[in-house]
């Protein structure tokens, strides 16, 4: 089988392809396994690192009719659709974000619908869905209210995702993801950027900055359950999604001065002192506005797995990422 | 002041075209009243009736830039965004929905950005972004969760409405609509047409059909108060809209059966038989789907009026259509 990944030169992308051609196979449409032949990376940059014969790495604009034509065939029985614009920079650039966020979402539904022969699209939304006065923990039913245009766009993508699918255009799968954190590599223009970089930098003895107050709310997972998870979402019957195309994946509930003490608890204060607080009021704005908790009663009924807890969290950076840099750097 | 109206042609836009030139003006946007010099009324089929001076009438494809710039320019500072692909129409086809239904708004809303003066935009959606399991009475907090082409587009719309307003390219104000009864005319491609044919048919002393069962339950407003709020929204303070651009309209809660008692009540027996009863599930999974009442209370404490009862529904089609009709029958 033929399986593309958009945004695999990200740093989930990366990941999951890793993940998909250690596994070696994916359930098809009709629920049986079938080998991976081909893994297509697409992404505005070339994703590195992989020598891998199934692989082909393909760079383009994936909101360049063409271009995602060259990459989406009638063999591409299964799509992971990760390419976007991160929060900061869709705030910042109206225009790159309504683009990739949301016209290349549609042109890609709209690519598989003439090749007709509905594949399995895996796309992940946000936390940043919701805002405005939300509940302790917001409910399925609670209303999206979107108060940023990353949020606006993952909304309406999340839309278009749902009626392609009722109309039998695709086989739509959308998982909401928490924040991601731990994020390996360099931090980025998304407005939760420091919720990885307040402990990957101190645990690489690095310096970094706190945008946002030791109060606010966080809902995390880590880039490994987030792809555990997206390998399982794409694996399940159709029937898991009929009813709502859309699922909140679990996460943990944690205020940012409790992700402190963690890393102090793991790595010493001198690993807490590298950690600069400088408010934010866009960041503050953007991350104040997201929920802090969801509930998880249907991820968890379909066998979807989040984190233990923020500890386990750090533990899994520091086992996947943490070391496998610093014997990179040896 | 230059008012536009799109889908000035359609019942409710040249409904809203009297009701302003009978006012001649409107509050600007530092809340004091001006005369309306100009009032356009843009479909693309021409708005016939209107001998008015101030009035420019004006065909043409709504999602063609060139045509929607030749109708909103910086003296533009107003518009009723009413142009739409109605519900079954929109189902039946999938491409015309989307086109008018969004890329149409998204063209309307980037023109006015384009401009840089942020235009009043008053924009109708639809009881049709709600749908799945709803609770017996809609909150202002119940998820949308629409389950027809129709749906999607109105909240895929309402959504951009609400980021072209946040980021200051438009001062947007999108009512939700009860179905609309009773409507004067012809039956249109709208799921819910029979809302307004089981009632006008009849009245005209002529057959129709009712496509669901007398238990389905609708969520109803007049032509006429659907006028009055219009304008009232337009002439709100922008506060009013700050917290949230979509507002829920009231409305009236009534069965297809309560509807068809008034119409014996009203007219008598003769009338009801005229109703002929045949099922057609399209129609009914989409009407099913609506709610059959929200919470009026935000629209309430903004000064919002609904009708009173379904009766005053049909003595409001009565006094302000069906006495017209038969005038202009002699």
């Amino acid at each position: 089988m033929k399986v593309l990944i958009t945004g695999g030169a990200g740093f989930l992308g990366r990941r999951l392809a890793r993940k998909l051609l250690q596994l070696g196979k994916l359930k098809n449409a009709k629920g049986v396994e079938e080998k991976i032949d081909s893994l297509v990376l697409f992404d505005v940059v070339p994703a590195d690192g992989f020598s891998d014969p199934r692989v082909t790495v393909v760079t383009g604009d994936i909101a360049d009719p063409q271009a995602l034509s060259r990459v989406v065939d009638a063999q591409t029985v299964s799509i992971f659709h990760l390419a976007a614009v991160v929060s900061s920079q869709a705030e910042a650039d109206f225009d790159l974000g309504m683009r990739i966020n949301i016209d290349a979402a549609r042109l890609l539904f709209e690519t598989c619908r003439r090749l007709g022969h509905c594949p399995k699209v895996l796309f992940t939304s946000s936390v940043a869905v919701y805002g405005g006065d939300l509940p302790a923990v917001v409910q399925d039913e609670t209303a999206l209210n979107p108060q940023s245009s990353y949020g606006i766009e993952k909304a309406i993508a999340e839309l278009l995702l749902s009626e392609y699918s009722r109309k039998g255009f695709i086989d739509g799968r959308c998982l909401r993801l928490p924040t991601i954190s731990v994020r390996p590599g360099k931090p980025n223009k998304a407005a939760s950027s420091f919720a990885s970089g307040i402990i990957r930098e101190p645990l690489n003895n690095e310096e970094t900055v706190c945008p946002v107050t030791a109060d606010t709310r966080l809902w995390l997972l880590s880039p490994r359950q987030a792809v555990e998870n997206l390998v399982f979402a794409h694996d399940l019957g159709a029937e898991a999604f009929v009813q709502n195309r859309v699922l909140n994946l679990p996460g943990v509930s944690v205020s940012v001065g409790e992700m402190v003490e963690t890393l102090g608890r793991i790595s010493g204060q001198a690993a807490v002192s590298k950690i600069r607080w400088e408010s934010d009021p866009v960041v503050q704005r953007i991350i104040g506005s997201w929920p802090g908790s969801w509930d998880m009663k249907r991820a968890h009924a379909l066998g979807f797995k989040g984190d233990k807890d923020f500890d386990s969290i750090v533990h899994a950076y520091i086992a996947d990422d943490l070391v496998a840099r610093r014997c990179s750097e040896i």
